[in-house]
């Protein structure tokens, strides 16, 4: 498949790592008591190599898309609520529009393959404020059947999520998604690229009783008997990803080339990042995870990518509503290491010898 | 012991806790989705009276105070870190100044019993923006020797507390604290109200290393059994609390009394709380959790009051910290439970049957 793959260095900088662990250890704070916040503002000060990092112009990108799939009753929700949702992000009435507005993450929905129209034929200019139309087809094929999408679908998704990073303003992308479905293509993606058995993978999704679970467990394991040869990312991506999964890939490569901070939300952008991660080892270093969902195998993905999310409050919604929740921690993170007092500038006196 | 016990009744309120799930379960996402925050959602509802809460004028109180005992080497830290910690809150270069800040939480740090005058005597007014002085003593007594406070002093911290509390504006009071040696009164506070031997109640504090450790356990120990006496709550908190700790009794008692939302920050403002449970056993229930400190002992008394805390960070600061960064979570049910759509009001389609 032909994708461009953006340069994404190492991020290592052991001079400015230890001047960022100097400058927090120097706070006027008993050693280490800030924990995780802690490592949080040191990836941020790494990512955006700074010792004082600033987070500028947060955009929260929600991509959408539908999944032939989903015919198979893999969801509990039927398919039209993905266009119906969309609907409700641009009305603002989604827990992710919520979420977002109060601390000014800029929320755009991305149409990358949902299966309705959203801008009427023939409208004066084809353009619905807070909406960018990226569609690559109305919906993957039933992957069952055949591939969800060629090759080429896949590079051009791939390519829309790059351009789209490269327009943005600010150094942040907050991930999220829309796609009934999805749980299913993240956790073949998942099943594939870790190497793990599909019943540790796959998830109640929206809320499947036990039964479901099951059915929904075996349709995914005859998809990936099916593709079977689909072993490289790129082509597991295509044989039974989703066209919202192909544009975040892309989303998360373009990025992490710019040393942008990339929130990741949920079990599905985690899947979108596990894949970029294939191709691009050190695509991790740029992300912060927002927390650990209630969807099985979220942890698992977590650990195999070495993250410690921030949030653990059983959270299973997706459309980035983690990484909208999360944002504030980011915010108090960089805002420790710019306005915190040291020891010498306030005048306390240090620990004990 | 002659406090006055203010009237905190039972929240229980079946009519509304459906009503508010209800609601909940109305808005545009899967059935318990949004997890912990759903239940947060839950009870600020249930605290402020209402299906739509608002959190109004949010006052963080930092009560700081001297502990007689410090000058046993309990701490990692010399008694006047205190003081110097309250002059850096009041210049706002905290981790709590700053982490209050962008939220407007009014931040007020009371001087309980502060072994240092911070208005200089014949200063016009006696007063400096920002701190309220509600000075019982300079510093309790060692109570390796005598009793930390007078059953009068005890009484005099409270009742300060809880007219400290009427003056506030808003319906939101986030609980904050500073005084070296506060682990120890804390940790025995626990140990006595909770019955557990003081080994599992003591923690590193500010960073004491293994040996020192056993050596502020073997105090403690030895001070809980010179007040072997002091069983019941408000004894075992003159005893050996501390006057931060006995103001902030006052201040949760209150703040209970009048159905205001507390946030509740570590290890030391949760003593506060046991004590206060221990007197009115509703108080709980108004209580919000803001994270699991890392210092051994807070999720016992965690689990003790079947708190579910928002966040697990590994912090181990105090001053408020967690409660004032775990403050946007609060924000963000609140808005949740406003501004979300229903499946009805947004045209989504609910599950299939």
């Amino acid at each position: 498949m032909n994708i461009v793959l953006p340069l994404i260095e190492d991020l290592q900088d052991a001079a400015l790592a230890q001047a960022l662990q100097r400058r927090i250890d120097q706070k006027t704070k008993p050693l280490g008591s800030l924990g995780r916040l802690e490592r949080l503002a040191l990836r941020l000060g790494l990512i955006l190599g700074s010792e004082s990092p600033r987070l500028a112009q947060p955009q929260l990108l929600v991509c959408a898309a539908d999944h032939g799939l989903a015919a198979r009753g893999v969801s509990a929700f039927p398919s039209e609520v993905t266009w119906q949702m969309v609907e409700n992000f641009l009305a603002g009435g989604a827990a992710v529009s919520v979420l977002a507005r109060p601390h000014r993450q800029a929320l755009s929905v991305v149409d990358c393959g949902v299966k309705h129209d959203f801008v009427a034929p023939g409208s004066p200019d084809g353009t619905r404020p807070g909406l960018l139309v990226r569609k690559v087809a109305p919906g993957t094929a039933d992957c069952l059947e055949a591939a969800a999408m060629s090759a080429e679908q896949c590079a051009l998704a791939i390519a829309q999520g790059q351009a789209l990073v490269r327009g943005l303003p600010g150094n942040c992308v907050l991930l999220g998604e829309m796609g009934i479905g999805n749980t299913s293509a993240a956790s073949m993606l998942m099943a594939r690229l870790l190497g793990r058995d599909i019943a540790h993978c796959t998830g109640a999704g929206t809320g499947l009783a036990a039964e479901a679970l099951e059915r929904k467990t075996a349709i995914l394991r005859a998809v990936l008997q099916r593709h079977a040869q689909a072993q490289a990312p790129l082509q597991a991506l295509a044989a039974f990803g989703g066209f919202e999964i192909a544009t975040l890939v892309g989303v998360v490569l373009q990025a992490a080339s710019e040393r942008r901070v990339l929130v990741v939300d949920g079990f599905i952008t985690t899947a979108a990042v596990l894949v970029a991660q294939a191709l691009a080892p050190h695509v991790a270093q740029r992300c912060v995870f927002a927390h650990r969902s209630g969807e099985r195998g979220h942890a698992v993905m977590l650990d195999h990518l070495q993250a410690e999310p921030l949030l653990d409050m059983g959270l299973r919604l997706g459309e980035g509503s983690g990484a909208a929740l999360a944002w504030p921690l980011l915010q108090s993170a960089c805002l420790l290491l710019e306005q915190m007092a040291s020891f010498a500038s306030a005048g306390v006196s240090e620990r004990a010898p």
